[in-house]
């Protein structure tokens, strides 16, 4: 990624949005949990993705309808519950939250996508998000992007934000909270995006289907995936300039890739952030494949958070797979340190030092030019006291 | 399972086999590291099931040549090395050592399985490994069933045996070590079964493809699959009794899903044995697909560690399934409470006591007739630390 990516813009730095993020009572404690994001515009384009669970939250129900027409005027999300596993009355909590909203900013409730995060199966204290719905709006600001990103933090330590702006002057703004895919109790990936370059239906849902695939897909801790996963991008147009297709998605990924390393420097409990590249595939479909069977082998992680450069668990890993290699041309580098080339062993594992928590795994495939990265964590005590404390 | 086993049974408690189990030197420490099963005859029938990981160790290609015939002679087992990713040479190691075995036997080097477990990617010091052939050899006993069944132990706590005398007279015995799927660092399963029953060879290999896809295929810790795991049996015909197919079929059954459960309860850091029970679904594949993947979920296995009986996370778990059911007709029941029913929140989880160490949790897809078992158990700090700090 070679485009300037600055983590002090937020979603208010593009031009043409407010937001605002307070404490409306949702969670027992004092802190901020619910957000409100909207498109002043002129224009009111918008595209999601969305989890891939059966098994997906009220709020996701309603959203991939809400934005099924490109169309979105604002984002309502709150922390302090998940609203998933709640049933039709789930579903009509957030009918009525995204009712309220477009009541305040005089539209339609299917202009309004609405996010939750927090506890599976408990349903959400109404009467709070209402109201907290109400002050939002009247405290709605240009600069209120960073308390809008504090207030969707569940466990994570940090808010994160990015932005990017470009050199004719049109920008991208975001921020993320949880871990999606990293997976951990309660952290559930919410990712709000946001742009003031003109940008049409078709090709905003392009750009961020092909840039959630190269960043915000790509972090993978332990193959789970959240009820609730939600990434948004609303564009106002209000630059008036219409970027090339190419270059707005090159600037919308940068953004997606900074705010996916920022979900993983956060994973809570990691000792190690892993980059596993597999390479040499017949294609990019086989070296993902690979790198995700790795990423989410239990033995492997458990033996990165152990300092253990250990091949033959990547070896066993690669070994379940159906993808195209032959077991006996396979190369296994740590670190940039050969372990494992062309089937036997290399140079000495105990010349890998893996005491940074930056760690690379480079396999080769041997088999082809295609390649895919995939980044994770590692297994560690922490990991499972957080899982086996908190409930989600 | 109604048929009785007998877990002070052997592989020797079946009238023609011998065995043995020494310390020939292969493990730094002074114990036994070396087993040798031997078929006394008439018959020399086996059969075998091996790993399906495509990056298998040299004993496994060895091994399915060496049953291929559906005739073995005799097993030799190692613990202190697995001779797993080391090439040719490692090849030549396994071969040597088959070799050394059928010369002290007089039989061809092809009627001899090898067996190993330990560390990948080291080479076993085959000087002692040879030595202890001889001395394996000199000491074959008809009582040597417990000393080989300890000389297989790599982190098991215990030796794991077990037996079936039929009413008519014939039996079958076994012996286990490690986790297998359960894959804890250095837990290939090995599984040696005989009997003195006589079985043609097509009989045995599909009575145990039967057995094992019943038992010991279906315990599941964290879906890591071995470079070694292999199960065999051997029929000797001692006791001159033919069984039918089914009857033999179902006390084989028998003894690999009690020799399946001594796995499950002496895995490593485990405070957990969880039963997932799914029933509703359309087809046997189906209830199993849904089985294995909430048995791999990390989320969940911390859940139950905790004591906590979190629903959302198994239906997060079945939902990224692609097995046919409605989200909204979905039950769980943990250790018989039902947490949520058709859709919706039942009885308060806090009914439910996870305190005890088996634990039972039945998913209804509501779909189907078919169903299936599948165990596992609990992600632990313990399970962290053991394949952290052990390398294999």
């Amino acid at each position: 990624m070679t485009l300037t990516v600055d983590t002090s813009g937020t979603v208010t730095t593009p031009a043409g949005f407010t937001a605002v993020g307070l404490a409306a009572g949702i969670k027992q404690s004092d802190v901020k949990d619910l957000a409100l994001v909207v498109n002043e515009g002129p224009d009111s384009v918008a595209a999601a993705v969305f989890t891939s669970n059966r098994v997906c939250a009220a709020p996701v129900v309603f959203s991939r309808n809400a934005v099924s027409d490109g169309h979105l005027r604002a984002v309502v999300l709150n922390s302090g519950g998940a609203n998933a596993c709640t049933g039709a009355d789930g579903l009509d909590d957030t009918v009525r939250t995204a009712a309220a909203v477009a009541a305040e900013l005089d539209c339609d409730a299917m202009d309004v996508a609405v996010c939750s995060t927090g506890l599976i199966g408990v349903r959400l204290p109404m009467v709070a998000l209402l109201g907290g719905v109400t002050s939002a709006a009247l405290a709605l600001s240009a600069n209120g992007g960073l308390d809008a990103a504090k207030a969707i933090m569940t466990t994570d330590s940090v808010p994160k934000t990015a932005s990017h702006t470009s050199a004719a002057g049109w920008s991208i703004g975001g921020m993320a909270k949880g871990a999606g895919m990293l997976a951990p109790a309660l952290a559930t990936m919410l990712v709000v995006l946001t742009t003031d370059a003109r940008v049409k239906p078709m090709v905003l849902d392009r750009a961020l289907r092909a840039a959630t695939a190269q960043s915000l897909d790509r972090i993978d801790s332990d193959g789970c995936q959240s009820t609730n996963d939600t990434v948004l991008v609303l564009s106002s147009g209000a630059s008036d300039q219409e970027p090339a297709a190419e270059e707005f998605t090159e600037a919308l990924t940068a953004v997606c890739f900074d705010l996916a390393m920022q979900l993983l420097a956060d994973a809570e409990g990691a000792q190690h952030e892993i980059a596993i590249t597999v390479t040499g595939a017949v294609s990019e479909a086989d070296a993902l494949l690979v790198a995700r069977e790795i990423a989410r082998n239990n033995l492997f992680k458990c033996a990165v958070f152990g300092n253990d450069p250990n091949w033959g668990r990547v070896l066993a890993a690669v070994g379940v797979t159906h993808a195209v290699f032959d077991p006996e041309r396979l190369d296994v580098r740590f670190n940039e340190v050969p372990v494992y080339t062309a089937g036997a062993i290399d140079v000495d594992r105990s010349e890998v030092d893996l005491s940074d928590r930056q760690v690379e795994l480079l396999v080769n495939l041997n088999a082809g030019a295609q390649m895919a990265t995939v980044w994770t964590n590692d297994l560690t005590y922490e990991y499972v006291r957080e899982n086996a404390e908190y409930s989600s």
